[in-house]
């Protein structure tokens, strides 16, 4: 069918066209069907249908179809009904609980790149894996294919280290540290990082605050092999982008299917060439693991993973009820990473964290002996290797190596929240702590977050600050204060929460 | 945030603006989340993003919002972050393989009516719903939820019979002549049919050739309490609206869970107050169920779940390998049941089923006695009571109450197809016949389609005609003709596929 073009300029992530019902039945095809454009070059789009947008006789390209056949407003094209791709297939298997092949896998992932699946179909997909699962070999597949469709990593120098937190536990910066700990103990750890989505800072939103963090993957090895490390973020890479796409639905289901979450991770490691990892597994309330026993099934099934790329994993269930340190949102988190790493100053919780990793790595990469590794770490904290190393990350990534803790500037209002009465602190909601900093402004504004006086178990007097929350914008300070005094984060033993009395009584 | 009106005159069935990336990060939402937008009314939209379409300080209004809205350019609205509703996590329960309460599946269905939903929540919702079922008392709640959702027929006598046939046989054109034979003896059966979405015509494709077939709920009502039957197409009315948003979603998927089944079949019945239904459950290859077990569990569920709402249902397996009678496409097929009406002549699988069915019918409603119903039908085709009742439903539709089959027009170009060797019909390909007749146009072209010369178990002798194509348009034809030469819809005995020599005999 002869249809003329109607250009819509409207972004829409896919190859989609619109066509006037009338056209749609006289080609024969249906909403969400494919149909092929076919131009000096040929492509494939998903169908909408309209009454009255567009007219019969014309055809109604979104933004992505208009700029790849590059056609003006009524010029001509030839339109076919197409095939469903073999990917809508495969999915079908996977909601009828049968196991995919590697070929098959490949060419869902390729056909998840390429944009060549609806959204409807990318859910069905992720909802059919996270209740039916993937067999140890799918997911193997699945890793490689993710790794296969984007940019890798090939270093001449090997071991390759790398380390990578499961989230759930707020403040967690242990990466700036790990990595000058690591790097300046001779091992290269090209540490790609995700920003927040759902959290009050991811590593890459902190690191941002002292250099530039987007870079592709030959400027990551480039900028590796000269100082041993970078932290970069990893969406600005075309390092595993299956996973960004699966990411983009897989957020509004509030869904992380379990094989999608190991092929995600391990992609990841396997991409950038890893050798050696360390995982950190926060586990506890709050947290993405809620137990000891899922934390371990977890880890094992990491492992395994590991094992089948030919990468070394060791995991650490770390302690998540907790925030890391005593700070969340990005300016707070760099100016506490910072005073540890310049003076060794700074909360027990987030050194022994840091240091612990890191110490594994040392051992993996055999620059520590057995057991000697925490103990390495410590000292190249204590003797500022770390600091230096830090310095050199930051300066080859553009930065001003010469920052100190007091350069980063911190929201200008702030708000103590003021314990009501004596007890101790019997539990911190993780939660409400990020959603209190989210609130305050925190990722996107990077001064805004929570400075935590008080955490589990600590005595507290009434009248003492808890916490002080952190914003750049007065209005925004008033939301998260508001919020943080109306349903706290924490719980104090002998605070009573109400009283209520009987008729008897009155 | 204030955030400036631009309107995007594009239609997406749903509430959805879109947002500049900067202003979506410093309200704190991400893509697929939703803003409550407050105005003198207060509406919930899901946020997509853009990084250049909408400015920093603008918000993209979709059509529907704008509409809702009424602001013009530029105007000014006040945005901000929504919790998702309630139905995200009602469908995350059923992705976790956990039961729902019915006050659940009613909010999920408002939801659904309602467009609050993305098509990607429905999608997870399907596919769960797909790979878990859910029980007896989840799927009544479904169908009552549905039946609530949209508007319903009372009428004040009784009882309502009506009949539905599971689709995959093509042909089946047998409601034109029950419904007449029903009204005919004195009950009301008020007809709702769909439209062909993947068949070569569904009733409603049909029945438009005689008379108009759109029709609100109180005008079906009216109608048949004045001639005690209409056949009008369901969607043109709001009974059971939920069914048709997931039908949308199913139809990418290919999938049509069997719990969604059970419930959209019976709300349709429900709404129409239905007292006495027959199902017409077509078995065998091609057709939605592949054999007479999967049809007797059907069965069970469909008189289980109607014997729960009130109603009495009898099921009919049926023979569904090969066509019914001889004719697929709109207007084919109405000269065939045309002509069965006029002078009962006609292919004996269509007047057998037809009769069967409608004696079921006449059975159930007390006008003919046990075993008695298929010999009143036949009477009524017969002595002309069904081609006279058949006329009054024409008239009080709006179409030519005095049409005979020599009125319908065909497609003027047609090609036979011949027979290429002796043999037999061993099998006839239900999916192929139908490819055929859609690529020769039908149902949108209503003179397009196939009449079956010979059929299953016919003998055929070479150069015979096996069927011929009828089209409108010669290019259709030409497609259609060269599709079922080069894969022929027939398998004949003693038709030799193919020769292969081995290379001794060269």
């Amino acid at each position: 069918m002869q249809l003329k073009v109607q250009p819509i300029d409207v972004k829409v992530g896919k190859y989609k066209v619109i066509l006037n019902t009338i056209d749609a039945k006289e080609l024969g095809v249906n909403e969400g069907d494919r149909v092929r454009i076919r131009d000096h070059e040929t492509l494939t789009a998903i169908v909408d249908f309209t009454e009255d947008m567009i007219s019969p006789g014309m055809i109604g390209l979104y933004h992505e179809v208009k700029e790849a056949l590059n056609k003006e407003w009524t010029e001509t094209v030839e339109v076919f009904p197409a095939e469903k791709p073999k990917s809508t297939y495969i999915i079908r298997k996977t909601m009828d609980g049968q196991k995919l092949t590697k070929e098959e896998i490949d060419i869902l992932v390729k056909d998840i790149v390429e944009e060549n699946l609806a959204e409807i179909e990318i859910a069905a997909f992720l909802t059919a894996t996270y209740i039916n699962d993937m067999t140890d070999d799918e997911t193997e597949w699945l890793t490689r294919a993710m790794i296969a469709s984007g940019d890798t990593l090939d270093f001449e120098t090997h071991p390759i280290m790398d380390k990578h937190s499961i989230g759930g536990v707020p403040g967690n910066k242990i990466s700036l540290l790990i990595v000058p700990i690591v790097a300046a103990n001779g091992l290269l750890i090209p540490k790609t990082s995700s920003r927040a989505i759902t959290g009050a800072g991811g590593t890459a939103d902190l690191m941002e605050i002292l250099a530039p963090v987007e870079f592709d993957a030959a400027e990551i090895k480039r900028m590796t092999e000269e100082v041993g490390g970078v932290l970069v973020w990893g969406g600005a890479t075309n390092i595993a982008p299956a996973d960004d796409k699966l990411i983009k639905v897989e957020y509004p289901l509030s869904i992380d299917p379990h094989c999608q979450m190991l092929a995600s991770i391990m992609a990841k490691k396997g991409a950038i060439g890893a050798d050696h990892v360390v995982m950190d597994i926060p586990t506890g309330p709050g947290t993405k693991i809620k137990n000891v026993q899922e934390g371990r099934k977890l880890a094992r099934d990491l492992i395994n993973l590991g094992d089948r790329l030919g990468m070394d994993v060791d995991c650490a269930l770390t302690y998540g009820a907790s925030p890391v340190g005593r700070t969340i949102g990005p300016a707070l988190e760099v100016i506490e990473a910072l005073k540890v790493l310049e003076s060794f100053e700074g909360p027990n919780s987030l050194i022994e964290k840091s240091a612990s990793l890191a110490g594994m790595l040392l051992e993996m990469g055999n620059v520590a002996g057995k057991d000697k590794g925490y103990d390495l770490a410590i000292e190249t904290l204590k003797n500022g290797k770390a600091l230096a190393k830090f310095k050199e990350i930051i300066k080859i990534q553009g930065g001003n190596p010469d920052v100190t803790h007091k350069d980063i500037s911190v929201g200008e209002f702030t708000e103590d929240i003021i314990a009501p009465n004596n007890g101790y602190i019997l539990e911190m909601d993780n939660k409400r702590l990020v959603q209190i900093a989210r609130l305050a402004g925190a990722p996107n504004d990077k001064g805004a977050g929570l400075l935590l006086h008080k955490k589990h178990g600590e005595p507290l007097k009434e009248g003492e600050t808890m916490m002080t929350i952190y914003a750049e914008k007065k209005s925004k300070l008033e939301t998260a204060a508001k919020s943080a005094k109306e349903r706290t984060p924490f719980i104090v033993e002998g605070m009573m929460l109400e009283r209520i009395q009987s008729f008897k009584e009155i």
